[in-house]
């Protein structure tokens, strides 16, 4: 099963066969070929957007491993693959847990959908001290190896955030029916509770190929290599919520996630930019939150944007960033 | 939602409206009439067989709380719903969670399924100890309140036996795919594992009104009274793989799932004679497994009995306990 054709990549990595697609164009031009049904969007940032909107346009099914392309411009993007019959299917271990627990019952019987989270490597970390913390400290993800981007919002819990954001618009459930647990062993990725009370759950070890596996395969499934429940040990699975003191960042999400609009683009944006300015050592671990928070209530509001909108509101809201950090 | 009909019932209890037909000629009559489109069938122990089979003979939906149906005559049951197009749904905790953990992919797509069991009141009691248990001692249950039989098959876990061939033949399902957890606190009612690794899982707190309203309802879902699993309260859930030293009943229900024929019978009216005794004071706690073990590997094994036969085994098995008792 070697990929037809794939973009940006290592040459020497390609299967024989395969074809190698550079640039955005090119991308653009890719993903809408008659011959191909299913395209993985796994471009990272913001950059992922532009790709994966090609391929709705051209009503394939995608394989959703960008969360900004939902976070930036998720009433769009849904709107678009309504019409024409595109199909998104996330990569993401929550959303996917979502995906397959939503199977047991319809839309219209989801009274609550709730994201696991990990808690990061700060759940038990005095609160006091999270001012201080290092980049180095925030990098040791305790169930997860992530890039570094990822593992400081896992940190911040503002990656909960984007995807309480993307759950919204990909699911179409409304902020309220939204929520978050702590979940330190990371093996339940996310519980929908239907409308009688009965919540299904999907679990399994902390192991990306399975959820980009269902993603390829989906709606059949496919055996595998990742990694399985182990029925024959002892087995303890806790669950808290979450201290809104010890992750503001979660109200962010909320907030977004409820207002729509350019809410998560900006919050997106100003948040890739106040990761990267902790990183470079310009901003204390704080201060993200706080940035974002402060950008997100003073951005001027739109309800329906448009994609060019939403470009202008991402670089804005990114130049707000550098201009705090610098004062 | 006032039944149209009812069996076997206080009179008194009865809507005004609500028809009642008393014996076992009333309830065949009854559950075949065409204004009938659903059969709640909840006569506990082998006395529910009868009534059970006209309701999927005439084409029913039968939602299924008394266990010994497809204990007992399992194929023969489900070869008669095949043959009328008749539906069970199940009622049983475990059950309703296994058939709800299903909709999330397909019957080939089964690897296996997982029945939780709450370890009844001596999971942690010395094992040594367990020969000198009382009825009394037997009949506290930790997490859930139910009669006697029911309460005292939950600590000798013979109830997960029984439960083990129920899934074998109303999941189809081989009884190399089965398994057994202990799960202490009763929320996780079962699981089900699919071939790419992925465990789906049903959660809610112990009560039956779920499982019921389900049954009721399916494929529809139904707000309802349960209680709800509260997502604002920290949770831990257990799991530990049951001692088969503890629990060596388990080990004949996996024989009789996978054996099949009259062998699920056999246990039954074994186990149920032998709960009588144990209740009556005539056996010890740890001789109502012996005696089963003992009478179903010496019973007259019949690979595809008919009801007929069952009725003659089940008599005969009885009897066996009585004469073993007495010895």
């Amino acid at each position: 099963m070697d990929p037809a054709a794939a973009g940006e990549i290592d040459r020497a990595a390609l299967p024989a066969g395969t074809q190698l697609a550079i640039g955005p164009e090119a991308l653009d031009e890719l993903v809408k070929s008659p011959e191909i049904d299913r395209v993985v969007a796994a471009i990272v940032g913001a950059a992922g957007l532009r790709s994966t909107w090609a391929a709705l346009e051209a009503g394939k099914t995608v394989a959703l491993a960008n969360k900004e392309t939902l976070v930036m411009a998720g009433p769009l993007v849904m709107r678009l693959a309504e019409q024409t019959g595109g199909k998104i299917v996330p990569v993401d271990s929550e959303h996917s847990a979502i995906h397959q627990a939503l199977r047991a019952g319809s839309a219209s019987e989801v009274s609550r959908i709730v994201l696991t989270a990990s808690g990061g490597p700060f759940r038990l970390r005095p609160i006091e001290t999270l001012v201080s913390v290092t980049p180095a400290e925030a990098l040791q993800h305790p169930t997860w190896s992530m890039g570094p981007k990822i593992t400081i919002d896992s940190a911040t819990m503002m990656n909960k955030s984007l995807e309480l954001i993307e759950a919204r618009w990909l699911f179409d459930v409304p902020a309220e029916k939204l929520g978050v647990l702590v979940h330190p062993q990371s093996i339940v990725h996310s519980m929908v509770e239907f409308i009688d009370g009965s919540v299904m759950a999907q679990l399994s070890p902390p192991d990306m190929r399975l959820p980009i596996q269902y993603a390829l395969g989906y709606p059949q499934r496919i055996a595998g290599p990742a990694r399985r429940f182990d029925f024959s040990k002892n087995t303890s699975l806790e669950f808290e919520p979450p201290d809104p003191r010890r992750f503001p960042a979660l109200r962010l999400g909320y907030e977004a996630a409820a207002r729509g609009g350019t809410s998560g683009c900006v919050l997106n944006a100003a948040n890739e930019e106040a990761v990267r300015g902790f990183l470079a050592g310009e901003l204390r671990f704080t201060d993200i939150v706080e940035v974002c928070a402060r950008v997100l209530s003073e951005h001027p509001f739109q309800a329906d944007p448009s994609l060019d909108d939403i470009r202008r509101i991402d670089a804005w809201a990114r130049q707000e960033v550098v201009s705090w950090a610098c004062v």
